[in-house]
């Protein structure tokens, strides 16, 4: 079977493109080629793969060509970030919304040329979520709670949802979109993004650098180590329609922990004198921020694909360094 | 100052549009000129008021000369309807979505240029819920209500409250959504949508013709009359942006009634002859069609603009006779 990855040769793409080469098959079937569509070019380990077929350009462009050589399966994980699309307002539409169009659009007119739909798996976003002004969060945002974007990006993600949701209905494809938790610990180096320091307060410190928390300790916050949620992509393409439970978006598994348990984590696996790397300089504006992300999530529609989030964070620190000594590669990707 | 009406020939549009002229006014500001924009011919008694421009074409032709020619404020209610979009898939996107896109990027286009953010009602719809299967609906639904759209009539609604909120945010429009209820006694013939007979098992009786009533009595269905549907958008319109309170749309006001209470308030306006006009005979597809919609719904932030629903549904048929009696022309409309 040939599966196509957009995003692919991101991290969590080129994390996943890794493990799906790994296991070898995906519902039974071999994966025979493995096509990895990015703005940029996949990283060598994957490229030396002989099932790797690398597709470097925007997505829009890649879209007509699926019409004419079709694919098994997509995992469809390539997105402007949020702070691109805060900045650059027609960039965010034009990666997120027209792109995302523009594959559902190509997916479709293959189902309509007699085709089978299309199984396609959409990474969405935790970021979906509010708050609204008239709509406080939840405690813990879960699988049911209304989504009140207050970013382009998670509007985008929303969107995409309920396109793909619609597309599904009609038997367009066969279509499943998943909110990933943030991704945690992120190798390379701080991306300006409000979130960057839920990565930084880990990697700097096992690197032997000094890191800034710019948040109270008692911060808490849903996150997911890279390889559950690779996993949760994984089970989530091959969950059964009625597995899956209906067309809304589920959440995947989050590890809901505060500042305060990362950084206690960080001493038990790696000791005081790493942890004592990490300083706290409050930034007012990333507190602000942080201060309207839910602090939580519940992942009830995962748990029944059998999908559960790291039993502590610990178990996070070691996946990193364990990626970071054995596997030097696989903390390669371009985002 | 200069108001747009998109789907302002319709029977909605039309209604709005006198209402707007005989006012003559929006937030104290005189009203000197009306743009009529739809697919059709606006009706004569439009026409003929010298402040009203009709622009007969696709919304997508009409969106470009914005950018020329500036209106103060919109009323956007061109859309294509439910039955029309699960027939034509492409039509539904191209109507619904793309034109939507294309309004609202004009409108940012101004604001970009220098104008002000140009405040814009939305005519959404309760058929943006669901049930979705993993999400029962609740016995009202209401402001804070998962939306689980089951038509892409649905989709399309939810997918533009979404664009609206986020162009909003940006600052590029002053943008409102504002969800209608399913409007009742509305005048014409059967139109073919599943919920057609709402206003025919009123309408026929009461021109001397039989009706049949296709589900049972005991169904319950959130409706509004012509007249509260068009005060309720052009209050939405009104408010500011702390009185609409956040971003996200709003249910108008329902009037929660049964096919029963119907009928009993057709025999206390009308008579038991007129009431006897109407037969029941099951239709299992359009039974099976209304059991998945909501039984009613409630309207919190409406009521807190001052937008309550009919006292009872006796106002409503009334109103309706009242219109075709005295206002002939004030049910013309072309859909």
């Amino acid at each position: 079977m040939k599966i196509l990855i957009t995003g692919g040769a991101g991290f969590v793409g080129a994390r996943l493109a890794r493990t799906l080469l790994a296991r070898g098959h995906l519902l039974g079937q071999d994966i025979t080629r493995l096509v990895i569509a990015d703005q940029v070019a996949a990283p060598a380990d994957l490229l030396a793969d002989g099932r790797v077929e690398a597709r470097v350009g925007p997505l829009l462009s890649h879209c007509a060509a699926l019409a004419d050589e079709p694919v098994d399966g997509v995992f469809h994980l390539a997105s402007a970030v949020s702070g691109e699309c805060e900045a650059d307002f027609d960039l965010g539409l034009r990666s997120n919304l027209d792109s995302t169009r523009a594959l559902l659009d190509a997916l479709r007119a293959r189902t309509l040329a007699g085709g089978m739909p299309t199984r396609l798996v959409f990474a969405s976003s935790v970021a979906v979520f509010g708050p609204d002004p008239v709509v406080p969060l939840p405690a813990l945002v879960g699988d049911t709670t209304l989504p009140a974007p207050q970013t382009s990006y998670g509007m985008h993600k929303l969107v995409c949802e309920h396109l793909i949701a619609d597309w599904t209905r009609k038997g367009f494809i066969d279509g499943r979109a998943a909110r990933l938790m943030t991704v945690t610990v992120r190798p390379g180096r701080p991306n300006g993004a409000a979130s960057s320091f839920f990565s930084g307060i880990l990697r700097e410190p096992l690197a032997g650098e000094e890191a800034i928390c710019p948040v109270d300790a008692s911060v808490s916050h849903p996150v997911s180590s890279p390889q559950r949620t690779v996993e949760g992509l994984i089970a989530v393409y091959e969950a059964s329609r009625e597995a899956f439970g209906g067309r809304l978006a589920l959440n995947l598994p989050a590890l809901n922990v505060t500042v305060q348990q990362m950084l206690d984590a960080l001493v038990a696996v790696a000791g005081p004198q790493v942890r004592a790397r990490v300083r706290f300089v409050r930034d007012e504006r990333i507190a602000g921020i942080v201060a309207n992300w839910p602090a939580g999530a519940t992942a009830e529609r995962a748990a029944r694909l059998g999908l559960l989030p790291e039993n502590n964070f610990e178990d996070i620190v070691r996946q990193y360094i364990r990626d970071c000594a054995g596997h030097p590669t696989a903390l390669k990707g371009t985002t």
